[in-house]
């Protein structure tokens, strides 16, 4: 996937339910030249929300085409239903995206490549149709190469799912790259592969492949960068997702966690039965479970304040998170990531060393 | 799977490097009248393993089947070589099973319905080619269902991979069943599964799904029995296998735990690099891990001592596993796995209750 100049489709949900369209507009390296929303047609991305590259909000992908004067690489799918269903009423902007030579990216449950119409026009148009969610077929177990790779590898734990450690990572890296530290993300969602334009679903892997999926990417690209920062999944307490959480534990080999929270939080998201520990055992619960494969140290929190009433209460959130688990914190949103660089850095991650001055020129983008 | 009399495959291996075919002999339901190796032929079962039913030992499935007088109803792939391929020089005996009309059941990594001969044979022949490896695909996420179950679930947990958690898990089936437990083995691996004759190859479904693949067996038979004892995966610190050891410690949401260990083992099986972490260490992780989804105690020990010396060196192994988790152990294989059936019962589990009485004359088969 290297997609340069894309448009985005959010029909009907753009900005607060279009989680993948917000990611890519905030994070990905490609230029959204226009967002499909028909419920919003004839706005701009400025006006719901200010702090990206400004683009049209048009009412078909043909509209689409013609803000970006035929200039389109690809179409990305930037909703999901619930049940990551394919919604027909996309039907005739896939449909024209494909005709007008673009790819099409999803990470919707429901292939593009598995539905025969769309298919048989991709062929035709010589296009690819991208299901971000399909794990390539050469996966295999892990072996320990993790632990070899020259950057240091940062990974994102979570109190609970949905927390923010996909936005708690990348706000990471992009502060890191602010600081000079030759940073890089690693996803492991279909979010955060449709914004880094490469990845392994991790949760979609078989289940014996969980770190070996995760350690292909720290091989592809650990020895091209300083800091990784690995994009975790679920929580190590979690009563469905917890495997994948395990898996990505020691598939990373993270040298440094950073615990991420929900402010508030206080049952399993979906499963209210089940409390969440307190705050303070996820540090010992995470290190301990971790340390046996790699030694590795919670260096930092990352609190996700948006459902916290202002910045009071959430400065209050966050100081109060730091004085239970021991480390410092910050909501990497409302307040920035700056906190946990620092904090890296001075466990000694993401410095380089003088052996690596000369390559970090090195590109920073991954082939997939 | 429901075959009552059925031939093993285990051509030039029986018995030592014949897991499977072992494990069917040993602890299987079904009644084995042949077993196909050609190195052995003529030979009978008991002229090598000692504690099981006596069968033949033939060349091929022709014999098999005349010893059995045309009463087979499957043949039994015995044993997996590295890698887990077919061997083709397999393939007259498993076609001579179709041509009888006998299922083949299968645990290979290469998939017998994918062989495009064998699959078109047994269409037309109308018999079942199993692959156990191959996850049913109606499987989902985890509920938290398990919790509900009547009845009380014990896991064999591990300080690696390979110390014997399937057969310490079907020695504390067969000793809780002589003490009148109603009590049924629930498998997660391709041989557990073949042994039996239902069961999620839990290591292959998809990682999202490897609590909710669990959950389902427990479901499945968790009302019908008084206590189910799970076979655990791999460990919770392998660098490759965690996230499975993961997945079935929070699907199965154990009421108690056993640790299974290698005596003698010190480093990780196939990853020599890592050294295994201090014994009472896996209690500890174990325990913490376990609890905040369900509170589980380790409840007793299963040490192999298959490759110590001696008796009185397997007794001190066992000892000083004891001496060091703080939990009464045994070796089930050498000593029985009554002290474990005690430990449960100390434990209160696997007693049913009062309630439970009238029901436990319940059939101990698992529909699949």
């Amino acid at each position: 996937m290297d997609h340069e100049r894309i448009a985005v489709l959010a029909h009907e949900k753009f900005p607060d339910r279009a989680k993948t369209a917000l990611g890519v507009l905030r994070y990905g390296d490609q230029d959204v030249r226009a967002v499909l929303d028909r419920d919003r047609a004839g706005d701009s991305v400025s006006d719901h929300v200010p702090d990206v590259a400004d683009a049209p909000i048009v009412a078909s992908f043909d509209e689409a085409h013609a803000a970006a004067e035929g200039a389109l690489d690809a179409l990305y799918i930037g909703i999901a239903p619930i049940g990551g269903g394919f919604d027909e009423s996309w039907r005739s902007d896939v449909e024209a995206a494909i005709e007008a030579g673009c790819d099409v990216v999803s990470g919707l449950h429901y292939f593009l490549n598995e539905d025969e119409e769309l298919a048989a026009l991709a062929a035709e148009r010589g296009v690819e149709l991208v299901d971000v969610r399909e794990p390539a077929d050469d996966l295999t177990v892990a072996t320990g190469a993790s632990g070899d790779v020259d950057a240091d590898v940062l990974l994102t734990v979570g109190t609970d799912c949905s927390v923010g450690k996909m936005t708690a990572s990348l706000e990471i890296v992009a502060a890191a790259r602010e600081r000079g530290i030759d940073a890089a993300f690693v996803p492991t969602g279909q979010t955060g592969i449709m914004i880094a334009g490469w990845g392994n679903p991790i949760d979609r892997v078989v289940s014996d492949f969980t770190a070996g999926a995760v350690e292909e990417m720290l091989v592809e690209v650990g020895d091209d960068h300083d800091l990784l920062v690995v994009e975790g999944q679920g929580s190590i307490v979690h009563p469905a997702y917890s495997a994948v959480t395990c898996g990505i534990l020691h598939g990373s080999m993270a040298d440094g966690l950073v615990l991420c929270h929900a402010a508030g939080r206080e049952v399993v998201h979906g499963y209210e039965s089940f409390d969440l520990p307190p705050l303070a055992d996820y540090v010992d619960l995470y290190e301990d479970l971790a340390a046996p494969v790699r030694e590795a140290s919670v260096v930092a929190g990352a609190v996700n304040t948006k459902d916290v009433a202002d910045d009071d209460a959430a400065a209050e959130a966050v100081a109060a998170f730091a004085d239970e688990t021991g480390v410092p914190a910050t909501d990497p949103v409302r307040h920035g990531a700056d906190a946990v660089v620092d904090a890296a850095l001075d466990a000694g991650l993401g410095a380089g060393d003088a052996a690596d001055a000369d390559s970090e020129v090195a590109g920073e983008g991954a082939a997939e």
